[in-house]
């Protein structure tokens, strides 16, 4: 258990390596209620996880850094214990499952860690980073379940009141459940009528279910794409905070989520990875308990690989009619493909493909199925598209 | 001609409603150079031009106030104009082309702007903006020849200088050349030995061209894709201040403002606009004639389309070998495919697509082309992918 005087401490140490990120007012994601993001993945290493690993190692004593720390991790705590163990002088290693991106294991390597690339999943990866502590005398970091990284991360929730003393409530992503222990308890010291929310994605919610049922709960199969909170079992240091402290601990799905991203990216100029953006879903899909508040949502990184954000956007463009399919059944005859194309062109649709299927099982030989892959403005557009297709005699396949 | 009173003074006036930005160190672009980011992208409406519209509506005299403004633009100083006058009491109209994006007339709405959709080009909303002034007697805001927005849009520059005081050259961005002209007097009356650096779009490079040969060219045919700096001829009263003052003027292609935009993006977790990103392209391809210094780099807005977004990441992941497209020759022969695909898995690929073409008419009856969409990791693993697919007597087609 740690207390306010440990996240003050832990202040003091991380105040000169880390960044008193913005805490930006959202008019787009405000209605509701008046809604405030802290932009952590502008942090050091693009997460918040900076200021954990940095009190952590910061604190150790000087025997203890003289032999060097060592952890697991295929993300943002990769990063995190690499810098601050140079930031403070101290040799690292940091073990990484080979299914880790290369771009993770560059990041970590470029803060000056050794990186120990393990076959298998990161539970390989860590046990393996135990051995090699216990076999090397490295001091082993937790990238959760450690109370010097809890009361690292609680500063966030100190520079939040800080920048906004009269805020009502804060929302806070939970993977292990070490940022909301560590903002939970700075925020109950200070402001104890502040209310404090978790959020995790409904495929990895252990702490959610752990939360309602009072005791620990794992989830043995996860299934999000937010990488950095897919966590299969809480932090048990943390929990024991978070059970006491935390007002409600909420779910969103990956559909969420990946709406959160590309308005986080649209409307806020910010790269938030499925982790960060739990937060700003909860908000936009209506999920806090809250009416007319104050409330500060933590983006707590951004460190999304770029393929994944290019799926999440061509998904997003989907669900918004930015992009919008439609399927005719033609006849195979001359001019009708050129009338169809003049149409959606009048209509201000912007064509990127066209596929023909004439092999399909349930139509007449003389047909064949055209999709179009279309650029739109909005659903009103894609609405017009379709309609006037059909007023023009154009049978449309629904999908 | 401005000077360093106007926008002092234009400080005092917008100090309150605009946000005091981060200047960013950034890893990634700092090596011959210690390179930070001045992220005007988080501004209040998404770019600096915030600074320039306040600053002219608010120095504007109850008079005018009283009669309303209008301006013309097709993107971020029409939502700069409509919350400047919001945030004075100032009715504002805001002449935008038919072809300007719906989200732009949209924000320049929720900004509370009266937007007047005109036929045909940003000019012939220009042309109505003037008339409808002249007409109505509305106070017209040119976009760039104007001293009370040179001096607001000046203010950047005096917060970099405060944020950095050792600084030694200043990269900015140049559509018109009013944010430019800003900077540079206010950079050159504080501290003349810093340098001053605009970059231009090499497609659309009338500043450009106008500083080299000491008097205003125009560019009649512009070409890029970063619509925030596509100008085709440079305000006069900023190119008077300009030629004086400013060190260089440097220009980047699209290629590699698209390359900019994606490390910005995955790097640094901010979304800048072409526009916004020119800077950073000019740092990351070595355009800079400096060498051991500390440079800071206006990224001056975020405010891209989605659509337009998701072809530079897909441009961008093809630079980088983050995607990779192969064809293959094949025989039309049972397992042949299967075969390449285990291949392709083997070396870690991920295939998003595969394309068949037994059309082709340079090839036998018998063979087909088949080309695979993949995800790599890196220049690296796309070789190894080549050389496996040739040495396990693939036929490759190069493209």
């Amino acid at each position: 258990m740690i207390t306010i005087d440990d996240v003050k401490n832990a202040r003091e140490r991380i105040e000169e390596v880390t960044r008193g990120t913005h805490l930006l007012h959202s008019m787009t994601l405000s209605g509701e209620n008046d809604v405030y993001l802290k932009v952590e993945s502008l942090q050091r290493t693009g997460s918040f996880k900076i200021r954990g690993a940095f009190n952590k190692v910061a604190s150790l004593t000087d025997e203890e850094k003289a032999k060097g720390v060592i952890t697991a991790s295929n993300g943002n705590h990769a990063q995190a214990v690499a810098l601050a163990a140079s930031l403070n002088g101290v040799k690292c290693k940091v073990c990484m499952s080979d299914k880790a991106l290369m771009s993770r294991m560059e990041d970590a390597r470029r803060h000056g860690a050794d990186v120990v690339v393990v076959p298998g999943e990161f539970e390989d990866a860590d046990e393996e980073a135990k051995r090699l502590a216990d076999e090397k005398g490295y001091i082993y970091i937790d990238r959760g379940d450690d109370e010097q990284v809890m009361a690292g991360n609680g500063t966030v929730a100190l520079e939040i009141l800080e920048q906004m003393p009269d805020l009502d409530a804060l929302v806070v992503p939970v993977g292990t459940g070490a940022l909301l222990a560590g903002a939970a308890v700075a925020v109950k010291a200070l402001k104890p009528e502040c209310r404090v929310y978790g959020v995790q994605a409904t495929g990895a919610s252990a702490m959610a279910r752990s939360f309602r049922k009072g005791e620990i709960v794992s989830v043995p199969h996860i299934n999000t794409f937010a990488a950095g909170i897919a966590v299969s079992e809480p932090s048990e240091t943390a929990f024991e905070m978070i059970k006491d402290k935390v007002d409600g601990i909420i779910t969103v799905t990956e559909d969420e989520i990946a709406s959160a991203m590309l308005t986080l990216l649209e409307k806020q100029k910010l790269l938030a990875e499925g982790g960060g953006a739990v937060t700003a879903a909860a908000v936009m899909f209506d999920k806090i308990p809250e009416s007319g508040k104050k409330i500060a949502c933590i983006i707590s990184g951004g460190n999304v690989d770029i393929n994944i954000l290019n799926r999440v956007i061509a998904r997003g463009l989907m669900m918004n009619d930015r992009k919008t399919n439609i399927t005719l059944q033609m006849d195979d005859k001359q001019g009708t493909l050129a009338r169809a194309c003049n149409i959606i062109s009048e209509c201000g649709g912007n064509i990127l493909e066209v596929h023909h299927d004439r092999g399909a099982s349930n139509i007449q030989l003389s047909s064949c199925y055209v999709t179009f892959e279309l650029e739109t403005k909005d659903a009103a557009q894609a609405r017009l598209l379709r309609e006037t297709l059909e007023s023009e005699g154009y049978k449309l396949v629904r999908q």
